[in-house]
């Protein structure tokens, strides 16, 4: 089953510039997290875009669903900033794929100690390959549907935008 | 969706000893590693064993059927040495109960630089909750069925028993 | 011979912090980074300020002086921030302590993969222990009196101030 | 000033082996812990030998004081297993240099979480660059003469031989 995995930047990508003191983006990290991962068959990986989720315009959108529409592959993980990741994910259902696409990111950046990327990472590239077609949003352990999540900013985590309906059924 | 993490050991939960200079067994780094990957919903964390999977009997894997058997959840990772996983899971899977249960594992120790455990709990995680009922493997970014796998040790590698017969399906 | 470590912020102890995505200052991590360093005589570690080099007012350069002064050591390490360790080392020098202290601090935070973090404190205490009463800077390998050092921003480095007078020498 | 490293081997170096699971030699890993420090003046690195210290043989120690012997540097740094340290640093001593030689090494190797081999490296480093010509052992913070130091093994650290006779002076 082949996967295809599209960097956009976020969090997860965010390498630590010492002459300036700042978070940036320079080449992906995508290619070192799999080659950690030891993935026996390996992913293409498709460094789309490098930015934080909040400079994410329409356009930026419109991209990251036009690669998805592109890709000859069925099972997709986008890496994402965590801020617009609904947003992106939102746009990216619009195009009704008959595809499994999962966006996923970090909390903390692969780069730094203790960060989430590697598990998140591993989490995504599972439901990809598991999950029935539709867009999702893999993070802090649990698959959300695109449209039943909300990041919690001040808790820093994802949880289900409908709690109490989803209780009930 | 509750999930329960089975702790027996293996090449995951490795220390390095610094008075002996050798890889051991000490707490399991199973918690941290959680607390790393920001579960919102915490699994439940059960140490049961804590063996190099060369050195398991089949009394320890009869002990891992038992608490697969015994724990309330229906979703189950189990961190296990790679040398025996597959005989893990065989017996597991003789128990024949209606869980998800996902055996995982790393080639290089979670402590280690460089290191594939965070990937794979990852992975192991997602897939047992979103796996059919049924016993697997979770390494190298694949998830195997129990009874079509082998570990090729000279690759260092999980790979299906009968390649050829899944691709003429 | 007893050391006094003193934490004044900078880079070396900056933390990411998951909610903002920024790096900020929380409890420092020289207490962390003293015991992977398996020190058997454990220096005092003063927290005394935690502070961008760059957000320094004379004020604070005041209050490490006074520490300085007051310690009861005779063998300091101060951890700063880079881009201002030359004025506050001068600060401290017009001090006229008969003490050896010496700056040091990191171009990468401790908590970064990659950093020079821990090279750099372990360099320092060396220097503390080693050199003679006076101020320097301890960065990139190599200890510089505080009157002969610049910080070469655009090529993220320490350098002598006058390198072609020593040259002569 | 310029600096030679010689890696010798020891724990500081090791690497673990995917295959084996075991902890092996390969390349050093000096020249990346060298890159990771920052130095703006590169120490030569010399890769001399690649053992567990309790493997080394008087040939190999009469290997490492003809390396001392012959470097045109004057200031050296040896990477080295803790266990024989002392040894060779007794046989080092006896070609009686008029360098300023340090043995240093790590309790935990440098690729495993939680290692003090870049901070006793950095340690070394300074104290090859300042202290008097002899032969030294760096480690745990402090610098010993060759001739006053022990590993004590069980504690896992060095300690002067003769503690109470220096308290006396």
């Amino acid at each position: 089953m082949s996967l295809r995995i599209i960097a956009t930047g976020g969090t997860f990508d965010k390498h630590y510039d010492p002459l300036t003191g700042a978070l940036v983006f320079a080449d992906s990290i995508l290619p070192a997290a799999i080659a950690q991962a030891r993935l026996r068959s390996k992913p293409v990986i498709e460094a789309l875009l490098a930015l934080d989720s909040v400079d994410m315009q329409d356009s930026h959108r419109e991209q990251i669903a036009v690669a998805c529409e592109r890709a000859p592959e069925s099972h997709i993980v986008i890496v994402h900033g965590t801020d617009t990741m609904r947003e992106s994910a939102e746009r990216v259902a619009a195009a009704q794929l008959q595809k499994t696409i999962v966006l996923t990111g970090a909390m903390v950046p692969y780069r730094v100690n203790g960060s989430d990327a590697l598990f998140n990472l591993g989490f995504a590239c599972a439901a990809a390959q598991l999950a029935a077609p539709g867009v999702y949003i893999a993070m802090n352990g649990e698959l959300f549907m695109w449209d039943n999540v909300i990041k919690n900013r001040a808790a820093g985590h994802f949880q289900t935008r409908h709690p109490i309906a989803q209780n009930t059924r």
